[in-house]
């Protein structure tokens, strides 16, 4: 794995949750997506060559939803940055590791996306994300 | 903030969470400290620029054990990497966050740290961290 990609923080309010994590970053959210399939705003600031990823349920079906319910507002994941992930995937599963999804699923911020469970990584949940370009350009090289 | 310095893990049994994390990350441990002060045992893995604190408390009186007795293993805090903690302390006081500090305090990792209360930040626990050679060499620049 190369870095944390973005951290992942579930909020219950994204603009209130935006104008906070702008002051404390002392940076803008430089995006916003929604991403259907999930269920979930989201607003993206940076740290370096890191991210900040603000996540606000858009339906009770949301896994934020039910993560703010338990929790209440919090981190919520961490993602890393990887070159191949369904060889990342390959070599967790293969290392023991439970994977929340079979094959890469299209997350936020044009990645391809993998969660690991909680229950393999101390109670965190962890999302390899690779840059779909990324993928594109390797299945071009092929 | 230039980055996120680590991410801060609580663990119930730092050998087999680094053994854990190993497979995880694929890379080992590259270092262990006890920081005495705080009640806990740290491991530090590295992710690129980033890396993985993983903390385990050695005492009843730990921040660490308390947060595992409420919630259990998990992320327990995001650290970001400041140049000048005093002025980093300084803007974010004047912003409105709440520092669980008055004055940097040391760290594990050779580090100034100060951490802003969870209730500005979302239920985030954010530490700063700043190198202490860096403030030796501002200093010694006066």
């Amino acid at each position: 794995m190369k870095k944390v990609e973005h951290i992942g923080i579930a909020v219950n309010n994204i603009a209130e949750a935006s104008k906070i994590y702008e002051k404390l970053l002392n940076t803008g959210v430089y995006k916003t997506e929604e991403v259907a399939s999930e269920h979930v705003l989201t607003a993206f600031l940076q740290s370096g060559p890191n991210k900040i990823e603000l996540l606000q349920a858009t339906s009770e079906d949301s896994a934020i939803a039910t993560f703010l319910a338990r929790k209440g507002e919090g981190i919520h994941h961490i993602a890393f940055d990887v070159d191949d992930i369904e060889a990342e995937m390959a070599r967790l599963k293969q290392e023991g590791f439970i994977l929340l999804n079979d094959k890469p699923k299209r997350g936020a911020d044009n990645k391809l996306v993998c969660f690991v469970h909680p229950k393999s990584a101390n109670g965190v949940l962890v999302e390899l994300c690779q840059n779909e370009n990324q993928e594109s350009r390797d299945k071009n090289q092929d």
